[in-house]
């Protein structure tokens, strides 16, 4: 059988006696601590933790566990929380235009067992992928998105991830600006790639600026999306070296290489529950 | 006035109730804890913490609570542990031959109140450096080396550095072997900064043997000295990219940056007393 | 229409007036010059280039350049060379094993054309990725390989090598050491991943064995299969930062996404004839 | 007799043959060419080029190559080019504040030996490192900066420049705005390094924007000073990771690092002649 356990996330003020009582309430349902970590962020008085328990031995039910954290702990310190449990398989959804590297890339780590996450469900403005997701065996939907239609697609797609019960959302290189309306339903909920180092060269053709500006160094960024375009909370960065010899197309090319990457630790963060925000930042608990 | 903090530093076997056990004790001496990281070891069973509380309300004395905190809570995990307070300078000494980067480098980080550290002594088995140990005002010893005098040469050195009430050495490239009789009257009291990505070229001229091999990148390694050459635990190791253009005298050059930002990362961690080290690797709280 | 050049990958004893001779016999020919790269490793006393000249205007038949240029230039300064051109596709044959990470990169890679190449042929000791090959829609072959079987075995592949008219293999984390036979079939044509930066931890298990070190740093090398073990030629070598907190398992996980890049980039260098091989080590024309 | 070369940076229109002409140039002066570095920017249609030569057994006097190479070659390209000799020591001025790293860095790496330059002169518009000058025995010039008296302090300042018969001028963490006029005087001849990875938080505080931002990478960037504040050509960048652990003054002491090595980089550059400029970017020929 495997080891199962409880991950507790936490934020609230920062004050006295927290990490006591997140620890004594874990020992009195006889949890055995895993991994424990905390940040205090002293310049806004806040106070960060993820913890993680075995629940081998555990004296109460897993759906009672939040109820009780809430009543005996969380309440007192004014605590925003979450728990989830390891066996829990999140389900994503992936927003996909042309490009197919992100693309190809997770569903690679899905296809191999990287993740333990379900994958049920694909949604694009083009038709490019729809044989790879095919012979991934996940639904596909070609929901093509102009001026005019922009509403009622995202009216479709807002569906379509109720339907498949959909934990969180991946742009992989989805090239469409979502509504404000469709990115309130996930805060926290939608990861996207963006292909420079931010918050330089937000918004379109970041490499061509970068060629511009004559910069040594290209990056890719994942964030959560909010509705101000490529400002919500970073999750994870990466850079390559470039030099006076590449051209756009080669910054394309290498960059390409650090979006998969930089874009697929930021869902093994999300898949992991290692991440928290507040005020737009993220604390990762790696 | 400035804020005092105790910082403890345990190593146990892993079992339930440590995180709480050392919490308790804290609360119940009115310390609040400003940073707490544990690690679990599992493939070894071992069990890491540093935690670092403020000392401003402790109920406690600081010369009784290394002594409470064996006997309320060491004794009973078969702990291994060290106690520190925030306003303590550790002591540093610098051993160096004729290579300036290192030693130039540490200086400059000392002067400019970089560290919160004394380094009163130097010693060297050239004069090269002396120039430079005056203008700083630090006593500079020069006791050469060679194959017949090391013995009574290394005695002379333990005298000064138990002179100088040393807490730590550094060997800022200091070219020569030490004895095992000298190493172990410092455990994880001597850090070295080897010139390449150990265990990549262990033993001399690193540069030329990574020439030789063709290698595409260089790299820098600092570590606490123990009885086995270039052997020990690994502090921190960084790396810089290099190619076909490049001849050894450019990586040497490239080389300098590097160990010059590896050695002083490594002293940085020992004075924030963030090391611990156990089956000879190190933990490093950052 | 395509621009179409000629790619000249040149080296030879270090003397005067080699780059005007090879520019002077381009220019002969109604060449205009592209790129021209050259380095000169002086302690060796060698000279390399690499120059790529458009054909639009070429006064000489693509089939007579490399006579010409021997019996005008090579000759006369002893010189190693191979020439190209932009429009062949070279051929490229994948050897796997089971783990599927590095194989299903090179497949994205090729299946989405950031590669101008075929790959025509995959051989594997194991019945795995059989399927993924089929869905590219590529022939593989089921070769087991065990001590009793090997020469046989190496005999077929060698057969199917010839057969599809191979360039070059990658060995996508194949993990079978090839004869001394095999290698010499393809000098400079066998690129390998392995999963350290070489020469740290060769061999099997280089994961378990950094680990255990303590290091702070792991990588990957691309390298050409000689018949001494993981000391082949490095191509490419790339490194992540781990700290104590990573497991074995970590550190498995960390290094798959070194190793599809690092090969990658291999196999980029390779397609683009940018490498040179001298004395055990590559000139890399970037 | 140390080995004495020539150095000629080139740009132009790109066109054929080109490289033929200048290598047949330096062959018909009886110079040896040691390295040949050529690059061409497509998009601009712009050719580049940096050559050095032995000037061993030339047959042509320094004095009169630049003139003979105007005449015979660049006149006919259009060339922009300058023609520099090896056994030239370029001559400094370093301008700094009161921040002290990247200053005794430089400091350092000249006392040792590692630049083959003279700095003759400091300027400051504080006193605060008026004594590490007087123990490099370098000249110091007090000249405090207002609102006020900018424009005659400027004044000043080019009178000790040209005085001096200072070649180029390093603000190592110079936290001074200059005149247009004052950079006109020094085109590709002023580096400043600024303390993020541009274009990302230009002008001042970029450590606290950066943590507000909560970016996961910092860096630093040294670039030509042009009128345009912080967008001038940039020379070298480099990165650090940083996370949520990360204060602002973590950052800046990590930052401080990164200023360090970058700027000694681009000093490295422009003594070694790499460097050109067309279009706001530069070309390095590493």
């Amino acid at each position: 059988m495997e080891k199962r356990s409880a991950i507790l996330l936490v934020h609230c003020p920062d004050r006295e006696g927290i990490v006591l009582a997140v620890t004594s309430f874990i020992a009195s349902n006889s949890g055995n601590i895993l991994y424990l970590d905390q940040h205090v962020d002293y310049e806004k008085g806040r106070f960060f933790m993820r913890v993680e328990w075995d629940l081998a031995r555990s004296s109460i039910a897993d759906e009672q566990l939040g109820e009780q954290f809430q009543q005996h702990v969380a309440a007192g310190f004014d605590m925003l929380w979450q728990l989830h449990f390891s066996n829990e398989r999140p389900r994503m959804a992936l927003l996909v235009s042309k490009l197919p590297h992100c693309f190809y890339d997770i569903l690679a780590r899905y296809e191999s067992g990287e993740w333990q996450i379900e994958v049920p469900l694909i949604i694009s403005n083009h038709q490019d992928m729809e044989r790879v997701a095919e012979r991934h065996g996940i639904d596909y939907f070609h929901l093509p998105v102009n001026q005019d239609n922009r509403q009622e697609q995202e009216a479709r797609q807002l569906e379509l991830l109720q339907q498949y019960n959909i934990d969180f959302i991946v742009l992989a290189r989805y090239m469409q600006i979502l509504s404000e309306d469709f990115i309130n339903q996930y805060p926290q909920g939608i990861i996207n790639i963006h292909h420079s180092f931010l918050p330089a060269f937000p918004g379109g053709r970041p490499y061509h600026s970068a060629y511009e500006r004559g910069v040594k160094i290209i990056g890719a960024t994942s964030h959560y999306v909010t509705t101000e375009l490529d400002a919500g909370p970073i999750i994870e960065q990466d850079v390559a070296h470039v030099s006076h010899k590449d051209t756009v197309e080669d910054m394309i090319r290498k960059g390409r290489d650090l979006e998969k990457v930089v874009l697929a630790r930021a869902i093994w963060h999300q898949i992991r529950r290692n991440i928290l925000v507040c005020d737009n930042r993220t604390v990762i608990f790696d």
